[in-house]
């Protein structure tokens, strides 16, 4: 195999020319260039990236971390943040952190150990005390997680009002609403907050039901489901995140209740889900294309050191409207 | 921060033996590792992963190559990979190869620069030349690449079988059958020979209609399902991939057909999606983690120098019966 010095001696120039070219260095005369690429075309010569990595003190990698990509809201936004870092010239690195409790700090450390040059987090199971330990770039999906690592989020309280707009516009007064963990601190809240102060203005009853902390699976969606039509059952709206929302209306419509003329679902989040099942849903939806751009941006700004101009990134939602409302 | 002399001086070892330790080069007395580990304690000392996989010349990275993981079917199977290798100490590189052309092409490039140590590859888009040219360890997933190139892939034949049979029980005598493009090799060509041949003996009519190729968005789905309803529609039996089928049965349903009286549905793969719709989808069920245990036995295999037993893993599928099938 070719190594460096024989590509150098090729080309008529010095090993550190030939290194400089590779790693982009210093200057290289456009002339030079031409024969040292030369050379190593007709030497076959592929440089080590590893040894170039070592010289630069990075890898072009970020971790991805996701509870896992089954679920599409995170599907949809590791194929938009690959995507986006791709375009950057960065690769992904993709850890599902619902497998194994230890994973998450185990990515964490790569930042230290240097096979990551930042991480994307849109994990909320670790306490946060270990994010603040490592000093290197980090954005945070939906998570605070300290003050000084940036926050891509939607505007939920927006969301939550847009949604509890749309069941009070189709005349519901009797809501099912089901909302995230309040174990960890997340902008979510401010949906579940926003959603029962405009059904309270408008004297509307409602009944929260709050979900498992990080159970994101269909399979718990089902043991809800199940256990919320074990009790009597007299709602004429519900409100929830898309999967959980789709199995209610399914579970639903096999008892006979006719949708949107018995109960009306508004969803939340509005992935590809809400447009497979029939009737489609209407749905609260997030940019999930945008969250990702925003979070790539933060994270590539921190790795070239260059200081974020705003912390926290909000972007607005949008209501699409399905046949699940009337 | 420590360097691994200040390691060696405060363990009182040379530096040679603190380096066999990291890098699991050599002896080292079980007295010796605990003082250095005892120094690595005291001293916060991070060995630079980067360096250390330079001299093992490994990195611990897989490329898993999949069109997106907005695909079920992908996106199931990259979780369980991901489980899979993170069990068997490896990190997962992800690569969506449906937004850029070369993007395969760059990632097989990864094996030759030291990025990665093996690819798995799901991806039906790229000449296989450039397959063939890589000698380094490569799994395909359904795909024929190479004589020399493993390929893991579920047994298409009988889940052509199964579906013909499911469909004639129910006494469907008119058949859409949607199959996929014959532009690449792959083993689900089987798939949809049995299923012709199964019709053909029991004198069924069958439409065949081609999917174009590496066309796996909901977008082109409904396309798909757009022209096939713009002509005149009398068939009694479908069988497709999971999304396009329930995509086909809720414009039937929409349409006013009743299923499964009018109309019965077959979905082949078997993903999440399949319980998502109401009536819950009758499918040919591809075992997936199953597919992804197999893909990373047979790549650890080859990275670590063992001769794969054999070359080519088929596996069983089965028949799960939902509510689309009388």
């Amino acid at each position: 195999m070719a190594r460096i010095k024989d590509v150098a001696q090729r080309a008529q120039v010095g090993v550190g020319t030939v290194s400089r070219m590779l790693n982009g260095s210093g200057y290289v005369a456009e002339e030079t260039r031409e024969k040292i690429e030369q050379a190593m075309r007709e030497l076959n010569y592929t440089p080590n990236e590893l040894a170039r990595n070592l010289y630069r003190k990075r890898t072009g990698i970020i971790a991805v971390m996701v509870p896992n990509v089954s679920n599409p809201f995170f599907a949809e936004f590791v194929d938009c943040v690959e995507e986006d870092l791709y375009d950057a010239g960065y690769k992904m690195m993709l850890c599902n952190t619902a497998k194994a409790h230890n994973a998450e700090l185990e990515y964490l450390d790569m930042l230290n150990r240097h096979i990551v040059d930042g991480v994307i987090s849109g994990v909320h199971s670790l306490d946060i005390a270990e994010y603040r330990k490592v000093q290197k770039p980090i954005v945070a999906l939906d998570r605070y997680l300290d003050e000084e690592i940036p926050v891509v989020a939607v505007d939920h309280a927006s969301g939550g009002r847009m949604a509890a707009e749309e069941l009070l516009r189709c005349s519901c007064r009797n809501i099912l609403h089901f909302c995230g963990s309040t174990a960890v601190e997340s902008p979510y809240h401010q949906r579940h907050q926003e959603f029962e102060k405009c059904m309270a203005r408008r004297h509307c009853r409602t009944t929260m039901y709050e979900l498992e902390w990080n159970r994101l699976d269909s399979q718990y969606y089902q043991e809800v489901v199940e256990a919320v039509f074990s009790q009597p059952f007299d709602y004429d709206g519900v409100f929830a995140v898309d999967w959980l929302a789709i199995e209610c209306m399914n579970e639903a419509l096999r008892r006979g209740y006719k949708v949107p003329r018995d109960i009306c679902f508004v969803s939340y989040d509005g992935t590809f889900l809400t447009n497979v099942v029939e009737p489609r849903m209407t749905t609260i939806v997030q940019p999930i294309a945008g969250l990702a751009k925003e979070a790539v941006r933060l994270l590539t700004d921190q790795i070239q050191g260059r200081k974020p101009q705003n912390k926290s990134v909000v972007l607005g939602v949008t209501l699409r409207k399905g046949h699940t409302t009337r």
